[in-house]
């Protein structure tokens, strides 16, 4: 099985850990293909990494994939290894990282704690579990070690993630995480969108806080500097500035509230 | 064909959307080995890109690069695919950001809309041509698929870099971009100082905006947090600081006018 | 030899520059498998380079590893390779960068000034000896190029790091760098926490510059926002702030000197 088969890793940490961690896998599964898919994660930002990887895996080929963001490591959370219905696995902390991207790829068959010694490098930190830990059993998996190996079964955290509130003419979200671009993703759908507004035509404009913010397909639709609400590639509703950054122009992080209402 | 393709990515997403694009990839083409040039552009700066992509593929081998540098995405834009005289294929948006990097690797010799919906994913977002236009156009060439069939023939537009100006004693240019240490990159050449200085002997210290500004090979030729003049490593003029940041220093950014004069 | 030798780069230079290194190694040696481990040192950080290297090859498979921060780059430095004990390969500038790095891969072997033109690339620039220099000569030795053949031997610059200061109820040492996190990785050890406050169990308290800051295991043992003083997982001591960063809000960057105390 070991041939060819694709790893990706998505962490908080940065490249020089993250790079720490394909070096581990690299040294117990020489055959893999090691790929980062992301090591920017806001650090400590749970719900970030776990939309992230429920909208990224399933463009990614079936392999294994490790995810570490980790705010407990060290502590009693487990550790956990999860057989998806398309057959990948997922690899990291149970703290609710890992439970959108396990129903994105057709849901739990398995889950395990990652409790086998030896399926661990010899020395484990209390602080970097992605290298001795979430990697080396990424690796093993790799190789073709069963999943039952590595420990008891386990019953994945959901991840609890805050749901929009709609009434007549008004919605309200929150933050997902900011993109690359500052455009603020939220934490809900175009069909929220339906229940607040109904049917809205590209081109109607709402009221973002004050901002007089469109309805529209895609930046360009938009005046350069102006703000606009659109449908993201992942499929959750957003705000953007065009050629700019609605997280910094309207100086909103992840995890904040924001509304949208019709005009008057 | 497909054994072994080097496939290059370059775009302005930061990592995670530029992981997803190389998971694209590889599960289009597994064979194809892929690697990120850069995902750390400027956001939305195809100036930047272009002069990226222009100096660095030629030392990079043979293969299918792809760079996004995409304002204009979901709008009438056009996606292209271009043949060069050195075998390499490049794929991104029309809007000017391939131009140099075409004439660098040997000019255009075929270049075409990528129009085939099979050559793309099912689904198509307004927003992330990388992830469902480019990235499976860069896998189906890797895999020999022929740029003929991707659609009708393109005219690529040209990039249309601002030109220095330089009269006796006096040279004026444009910054391109800030590279990693902060040295701002110049629209100008070692020729160009000629034009306005004549030949230059090393040492010469010129007036970069009431800044005495040495004329230097490189930065451990001046002392440590001043200024220099240097021919960069992809032959233009750059401006830096040793061991400092002189995007910072200066609060000069990419689109700035910036000025040299003989000194009195 | 050539097959499936790994080549690890790690850099100062961000992503683009980085990209045109692995680009170089993979034009020369197609057959080596390239790996970013870091192109997020801060620049000019030596020390910092230096000890991300000694803590992170040991768990990389043995291979190349280029080491670039090279603040004296076009200077008199010299560019060397070293054969380690372990079997490695380091190649970088020696200005104390890779001394750590091969005492920690079982020592110096051999060392070589890089001075053969021809495992060099044809044109190098004074600025950018990673492109020029270093990737094509880790490229040759992954194709096989016996280190002989490169140049004269070198004798490997040492590495003066600060050593920590302790007495009765006190401990000074110097910042190393921040991680990711912000945590500040100091110079010193647990041995020398015991030098100065004798055999401390998990939970003692100890003043970090007017912060009470207890001795942990981990992050998740003091309360969101808490300071606090760990074994990090290189076996440095270090502080950090649960869920925060000690950098941000000591206000404390690398080359700092911190002190711990007794409380009274």
């Amino acid at each position: 099985m070991a041939e060819s088969v694709f790893v990706s890793l998505t962490t908080d940490f940065g490249a020089a850990y993250t790079g720490v961690m394909a070096g581990v896998v690299a040294r117990i599964a020489p055959e893999a293909r090691v790929q980062v898919l992301s090591d920017e994660v806001t650090p400590y930002a749970v719900v970030e990494g776990a939309t992230l990887l429920a909208q990224a895996l399933p463009y990614l080929p079936v392999g294994v994939h490790v995810g570490v963001v980790d705010p407990g490591v060290g502590t009693d959370r487990l550790p956990v290894g999860v057989l998806t219905g398309r057959g990948d696995f997922l690899v990291g902390p149970d703290n609710g990282l890992l439970a959108h991207a396990a129903e994105a790829l057709g849901g739990v068959v398995d889950a395990r704690v990652l409790a086998e010694p030896r399926l661990r490098l010899k020395e484990t930190s209390s602080t970097f579990h992605g290298r001795d830990v979430f990697a080396p059993a990424a690796a093993h998996l790799a190789r073709g070690v069963p999943l039952t190996e590595f420990g008891p079964p386990a019953s994945l955290l959901p991840l609890h993630t805050p749901k929009p509130y709609t009434s007549d003419g008004f919605l309200s979200a929150t933050v997902l995480y900011a993109d690359a671009f500052g455009s603020l993703v939220l934490g809900a759908r175009p069909s929220d969108l339906v229940d607040a507004f109904g049917l809205l035509p590209y081109g109607t404009v709402l009221d973002f806080e004050g901002h007089p913010t469109p309805w529209v397909k895609t930046y360009g639709d938009v005046p350069v500097g102006s703000p606009l609400l659109f449908q993201d590639s992942s499929g959750f509703l957003a705000l953007g500035v065009n050629q700019g950054s609605a997280a910094r122009e309207f100086a909103v992080q992840a995890g904040a509230h924001v509304s949208l209402h019709a005009r008057a």
